[in-house]
């Protein structure tokens, strides 16, 4: 273990500075009525002799601990491997850091893992969480909420428990979906197939739910069960040429899907987009740009996402802290617009 | 906001498991006394209700909140694209989990959020903290010793301020130098080369320290200096080329650095390694494998010392809850071995 070096007190600061105890304290503090210049020396005096302020004390003033959680539902080894968490969370990093808020991210190896997340939530070490639970029968949303903090959902969690109080943060993955397959109907196509992604997850659900509005009226409605993977992808592609041979175009679930089709497709001699056209979601990149052909697909913005997150927790923390029990009117949930992005195969 | 869920109290489990309140409080603190039937009922009651127990009132009792901060002296979007990081952190993670702590990493997007971190850590949320600062002039180390929480490094720290009572996990950089120079000596090469690593970095100075040992009455000494980077290695190895044409063999500090000196070697026509044998270090999987030609190197368990680093701090809390003060006789540094994995270059 270090040696712990004896911490500089606020009246260290304050003889360094020439202030008084009740200045540098305003200062630390982000209270008013202090005049820049001497702001300016109590900075100076706080940098130089390293003080850090006593944040249990600060606390009992404020109310607030300035720190943030961030909660995954999915295993450490996974959530470092997934390219859209890391978007997410650079844009939640960069939102709190601009609030002067501590980003802090709670892992764990499993779900046995999410009653003890649940109790570092609810033992006052955060004045919120930002959460994402993408599938229907995860326990963890629930678990957070008993802990008794404000919670701002990335995606719309499937769980139904808290009634419309319940704030989260989404694509627009039903008008995106939507949006993909009018452009199909567009190029004249009129056997347009869906495959779609891992139906225990709400963006899946919504996706195939835009499927079906554009199809309504305009052809057949051809779906096959895939899970968000290539290789489920493949697997899809197959049956669907299979059973329905006569297909011209495909909707994948997201850009994973679609280079699943894509491949499947070139085996069976039928090319894209002449003989199938195809669009993918989420325009995960460079990935999406290095299909053959190049795919089409859906893009969202996913470190605006989580900048959105970010702000309002934020937000409603400031709104419980000024009048505490007025949180109605908040919006349940704020949906962020999608765009069509062309490429080669569609 | 979600809406509050009253939280199941300990009254209710108690209830529940047909128990009085000090078993299910036993049960849940983990202390001795309760039999295995009994604790068993009070756990499915536990899981049943939902019961989330007041992690304050605990650590007033235990002194412990479970939890340790892992802090990285590099900004958010580095420190998810490093893969050393998330293979430590793995280690890290597995073994936390295994203790029942909760892995709690403090993220930043840069140096001036410093100050931030060590509010946190001093604010009573964390038994410790894994800190992973690579540089010399790094003031995080002094911020978070300031904090006075418990401290595991993983690298040597550059900085001297803590003395003999700094505890860290390392590999054996300089040893693992030694053993892949004085292989190309034992190659019958004679005119070896060092391009280094960013020498602002604890673990470039020790591998050319070695590099040093291994060629004291073995050669000359030919060293140009690189940054760990693939573009640092080939400036390097063209530097080296100039000054030394007659060079026959090359330890590069990492594997990227060797990366770039190979891709160097073979514009200017030398032949790896029939002409130049070349060393890496790191074993960077599948990188390593995957260089023209494949690249022998030295091979560090990230992972494992990432386990190490963790299961030192637990060590150390235990320790001093048994015997606060009692920490001397701690070790002040882990060195972990290094093993050379030959491949094709040398």
């Amino acid at each position: 273990m270090t040696e712990t070096v004896p911490r500089p007190t606020l009246e260290a600061v304050a003889a360094r500075a020439g202030v008084s105890r009740a200045t540098v304290s305003r200062v630390v503090n982000g209270a008013d009525g202090v005049t820049e210049p001497l702001a300016e020396r109590v900075r100076r005096a706080v940098e130089e002799l390293g003080y850090v302020p006593n944040q249990a004390a600060r606390s009992l003033v404020t109310n607030r601990h300035d720190a943030v959680a961030v909660v995954a539902a999915e295993p450490e080894s996974r959530v470092f491997a997934d390219p859209f968490f890391a978007r997410q969370l650079r844009g939640i990093s960069r939102e709190l850091t601009a609030h002067d808020n501590q980003l802090v991210l709670l892992l764990t190896e499993g779900r046995h893992d999410h009653a003890r997340v649940a109790r570092y939530l609810a033992g006052g070490h955060v004045d919120g969480a930002l959460v994402f639970s993408l599938h229907l029968d995860d326990p963890l949303p629930g678990l957070i909420q008993r802990a008794g903090v404000p919670v701002v959902f990335g995606g719309r969690p499937g769980w139904s428990g808290g009634g419309n109080d319940v704030v989260y943060v989404d694509s627009d993955n039903r008008g995106g979906a939507r949006d993909a397959v009018r452009h199909l109907l567009g190029l004249g196509r009129d056997r347009v197939a869906h495959i779609t992604g891992a139906l225990d997850q709400t963006s899946a659900v919504d996706r195939l739910d835009g499927y079906r509005d554009a199809m309504a009226g305009a052809g057949p409605r051809l779906v096959a069960e895939g899970d968000f993977t290539l290789a489920g992808g493949e697997r899809a592609m197959r049956e669907l040429l299979e059973n329905h041979p006569g297909l011209d175009a495909v909707f994948a679930a997201n850009d994973l899907t679609a280079a699943g089709a894509l491949r499947v497709l070139r085996e069976h001699g039928r090319r894209v987009p002449d003989d199938v056209a195809v669009v993918g979601f989420d325009d995960m990149l460079p990935f999406a740009e290095q299909t053959e052909p190049p795919l089409t697909t859906v893009r969202q913005d996913i470190e605006e996402m989580g900048r959105l997150m970010a702000r309002l927790l934020l937000r409603g923390l400031d709104r419980t802290a000024a009048a505490r029990g007025t949180a109605d009117g908040s919006p349940s949930g704020v949906i962020c617009p999608t765009t069509l992005v062309r490429r080669a195969s569609a």
